[in-house]
């Protein structure tokens, strides 16, 4: 069918309308209306091929909610009229041991990705949500609980669910002092998902006039990462550090307000970070560690939680029209919220 | 007293017969006479300046053996005779957190090193093994079961240690795969150690001529580095590494190697690392870690593990007199083996 889209054809060229060929739905597919369409940091550094070459054109967007229109004659969990989200996969192996393990987003053969990616099904390359349709597998298709506006909702199935992994991953709650490092689109779904879970949250920004907004959603204290007096002040203070920085930066800083045996969560992959001293590590076995999304299970799990403690991003809502403009408003870096396209009011 | 030792008394100086002072053992002091004491790598580093600059003369050396000869009124779990341990640390402030949870290793006001550091108790320069007398503080000596050969035990105290303590705090045993990076002085302590564990224990080196070495030290198999098949071929293969390289190295290869959810620790202190890409970390949820020495909780646990086991160090023994071509050799490279210095024999 038909999809009217958004795509990049060119590294350099706008955001423009493209009419999208998207398959009839195979026996495992969910055809779904999309009726909301988050936009990623992602979405930018793909289509202009930062982290790669990629085909063109390339309709972008990992943070789908829509309603399912359709279903292939194996689809047994999902029906017409479900609400239904789609997030930064679409299928995997399913057979390594990574995917056998709930470990999608870490395939050993690599996740197919909602765009930009060999779709395994009908080897066409994958189109995202910067459109008013797409069909896939529905392995890959969560249910969104009803309690969770959809029209803000999108942006937890990636900026979400990429703060929720790791906070659950490295135990944050109660007793915890857990740090986000950056407060944009990312940083402000952390602070939420931590502070819910019962940690003492702090916001470490390079911007002072974010501070308002990390208290506002939840946090308790904020460091101004220029303030030395105030880093030093926090020197060992961290059980846990997610850092959210989306360009190259300095770790050392960072490091040492790391308390013993605590770790620093890389959550964007940034290519290359600068060295470091092994000597920052090995006072305090201390770690860098990586943490991709999330997978299917935990998406799952997250949009429970944040059905259940109303979370939710602090949302703009913008038109198909407006997204140049916002992938602009991105790249200067001052937002401490998320775009989310309102697709049937864009066409 | 006045203390027969071996000094370095300028950066590019030669190891040169020195007289020292020691201190009179006060209330806490054991005052113990070196038989054996080991030479590591840090030694060079440290009196070659490479680490900051020291004060000269400085007597290195933190593996030593020795027997009690006199204690302070203070001390009750040592007398004369007793067979002791000194390795890296003589003091810490014994107060901070890090101290009162038994991690004076990562003493939060810096702990006191065997050599080189400021005294807290007569705030003198602390000067190390390379020694026939040494007085120091009791909480950090250790008692040496009897039944390990201490001609040979030395090494324990900054090797063996330096590799027992992560490999106990990342669970190697049985049904882990555990690779040894480097096959030197602490790397054929870590194939020893995680092989009695229980796992199943790798060497990874560029020195084919070393396969050998490490099959006779207990490794399961050899990985050549420089090998990009055989790298390949073990690509997510193992559940936790150990990095043993002294000198700056480029990490990818090796996080290659690391499966999920899985950890590689630096022993080396090494300034810098070069950079790294935040995605190579992502892509499986992978931690850099760093891991310094052991706390004497885990020294006195490690002493015992190794008497159970058998485990000892691959030895040379040499003179005082041989420090300086030792130190050449152990710069080339070249060596699965640690030296240590017979001290009786040197003066």
């Amino acid at each position: 069918m038909k999809a009217k889209s958004y795509a990049v054809t060119s590294p350099d060229a706008p955001v423009d309308l493209y009419e999208l060929e998207r398959r009839e739905p195979g026996k495992h597919d969910v055809e779904i209306r999309i009726l909301y369409s988050g936009i990623c940091h992602s979405d930018i550094h793909t289509a202009r091929g930062d982290w790669g070459e990629i085909e063109y054109p390339c309709v972008p967007g990992h943070e789908i909610m829509g309603t399912v229109t359709r279903v292939g004659e194996g689809v047994t969990d999902f029906k017409p009229g479900d609400t239904v989200g789609v997030g930064v996969i679409v299928n995997s192996c399913q057979d390594c041991a990574a995917c056998k393990s709930d470990y999608e987003q870490y395939c050993e053969n690599g996740p197919t990705y909602t765009y930009s990616s060999k779709d395994p099904i009908d080897r066409t390359t994958t189109q995202g949500g910067y459109s008013d349709l797409i069909v896939t597998q529905e392995k890959f298709v969560v249910h969104v609980p009803e309690s969770l506006d959809i029209s803000k909702a999108a942006p937890l199935l990636c900026a979400g669910i990429t703060m929720y992994s790791p906070l659950r991953h490295w135990n944050a709650g109660p007793g915890k002092k857990v740090g986000i490092i950056g407060l944009g689109g990312l940083g402000h779904m952390g602070v939420k998902y931590a502070k819910a879970m019962g940690a003492e949250v702090y916001v470490i920004t390079s911007s002072p006039q974010k501070a308002e907004d990390a208290k506002k959603f939840g946090a308790d204290g904020v460091i101004v990462s220029s303030d030395k007096d105030e880093m030093k002040r926090h020197s060992r203070f961290f059980d846990l550090l997610i850092d959210t920085i989306p360009v190259e930066h300095d770790l050392y800083p960072y490091l040492a307000l790391l308390n013993l045996n605590s770790t620093i969560v890389l959550v964007g992959p940034i290519n290359p970070m600068p060295g470091f001293h092994g000597g920052d590590l090995i006072d305090g076995r201390k770690a860098i560690a990586g943490s991709g999304i999330g997978s299917m299970k935990e998406v799952r799990e997250m949009l429970e939680f944040s059905a259940e403690h109303q979370i939710l991003p602090e949302v703009e809502t913008v038109r198909m029209q407006d997204i140049n403009e916002a992938w602009k408003k991105m790249q200067d870096g001052a937002m401490s919220h998320r775009f989310v396209i309102d697709v049937a009011a864009s066409f």
